[in-house]
């Protein structure tokens, strides 16, 4: 099945203390889309502006990514330059430019609208909600969300969430869109307002999935060497789809699955700044990886 | 098989964000003993004062906890008053008044030399290494610590590693023991200190097991309500230790579902102050929630 993202594609300038990137390919629906196409047909929906490097455009049709449906906008690509201190859950923001980022109004073209799964990468919710407009029925619908829009257009997030199949957010959006501090009544909070599955991101600590009836836990994948955090959700929402991609119907064994291959991916992200670890693996190295992970956790 | 601890039996005050407890049951031996007399026979090493309640003393005998060498020595009992905020993972010591703990010189009973486990709770690292000269080869030697020692008796715990072999510690103590901020580092450099296996306790994180060889993720249990953290990782020793002690010999799975015993029984403690939910426990209790981890950590 496919998957059509969308997201913000952008140029990222990151600084940690393990090193620094300048204006590198970054945004949501990029790690997304270079992670879900690893194990299926991504399509893209996204602005960058005319000053976009060309050999990004390549980059992404390389893994196959269809960009019929990236706008090349007249002005400058939304820019975000963050840098993270030895505490990698939180980055300070040094800038955010929005450029033509900023005027984004989705437009899914006409073939991408047979798209059989969707995410709905951090984007304002109206937004969201236009694209839920102009797809319909699709087989599972999941979005992401971020403290900006639960302040600022809290009506609009729970209106996504009322039609959404999968919530994914991060640990402290969950709390803050359920005012409850326990992770646990956060996610059954979170439940009650819509989705069928919440899935928390936890960073270095993992993954809670919730569902009605269960609940999944997931360690994340321990590694040596972190050196840059970010996209990590969006890889892991990317692996997280993909995964799914891949099965005709969706039972709750694979949504468990699914969780497990967005680690992985999402383990291979950090490893190094923007999308550089991503764009190097073969399969090879994700089941690899996977079956690590196994021995990781299995008892 | 039968486990020895040697640690603490206290009085603790305790104020968290949900109650308050006074002078109730507590110290790193009696958690741990409570907990591993779940699994298999115990024998206590620690001292207490003579205002030591009684009922206290009945509470251990009644879990057939042999009690021969709970020392009762002329003077006050271990005082420990500590508040939480609702960052559970930092106590703050309100006062901590050793009392005839200062004094504590564990003498192991004849009869508990022939203890086939041994479980050296956070006390000064030279009794550590005087219990290990006096109870002389056994099975399995396990130890933990805390961030006092490694700080003044360095040497000392350096060298309980070399001899114990399984060294159990927090994370933000394996951090200093090695002083490697990354976990698999610093689990891998304890390692090389002496134990064959690491275990580094996340708090509501869960558990890391390093081994040469392997490395074992466990996430924590997740829960509504949690009253009083105070305890949890001496539980969590006392149902680890406790597993093993069902065995007649001990295989590398037996040491990962020992961790995931030590999570449930942890599980049960944080749910309310001192030991109150513990020693309410039945072994359908410990079983049914063994079961619930495996759902929700099973994939």
């Amino acid at each position: 099945m496919s998957v059509l993202v969308v997201g913000s594609v952008a140029l990222d300038s990151i600084d940690t203390p393990f090193g620094k990137a300048k204006r590198v390919l970054g945004g949501s629906a990029t790690y997304f889309s270079v992670s879900a196409s690893f194990f299926t047909k991504v399509n893209l929906v996204a602005v960058v502006g005319d000053d976009f490097p060309k050999k990004y455009i390549s980059l992404l049709k390389k893994r196959r990514i269809d960009t019929a449906g990236l706008e090349i906008a007249e002005g400058k690509t939304f820019a975000w330059k963050g840098r993270y201190g030895y505490d990698f859950n939180n980055a300070e923001t040094i800038y955010t430019h929005l450029n033509v980022f900023q005027n984004f109004a989705p437009k899914i073209p006409r073939e991408y609208k047979k798209s059989d799964l969707v995410f709905l990468a951090n984007i304002d919710p109206d937004l969201q909600l236009s694209v839920m407009k102009q797809v319909g029925k699709v087989q599972l619908i999941a979005c992401d969300t971020m403290n900006y829009w639960l302040k600022n257009k809290r009506r609009a997030v729970l209106e996504v969430a009322k039609t959404v199949d999968i919530f994914l957010l991060n640990e402290s959006e969950a709390r803050q869109m359920s005012g409850e501090a326990n992770l646990l009544k956060a996610g059954r909070s979170i439940l009650r307002m819509g989705p069928s599955k919440v899935v928390v991101k936890k960073g270095e600590h993992g993954v809670l999935l919730f569902s009605r009836g269960y609940i999944f836990s997931a360690p994340a994948y321990i590694l040596e060497e972190i050196n840059d955090p970010t996209g990590a959700g969006d890889t892991f929402a990317g692996g997280f789809m993909g995964y799914l991609g891949r099965k005709k119907r969706i039972a709750d064994a694979d949504i468990r699955k699914a969780i497990i291959y967005g680690t992985v991916m999402a383990s291979y992200t950090v490893e190094d700044f923007s999308l550089r670890r991503l764009v190097h693996l073969g399969p090879n190295d994700i089941e690899k990886r996977y079956k690590d992970y196994r021995r990781l956790t299995k008892y």
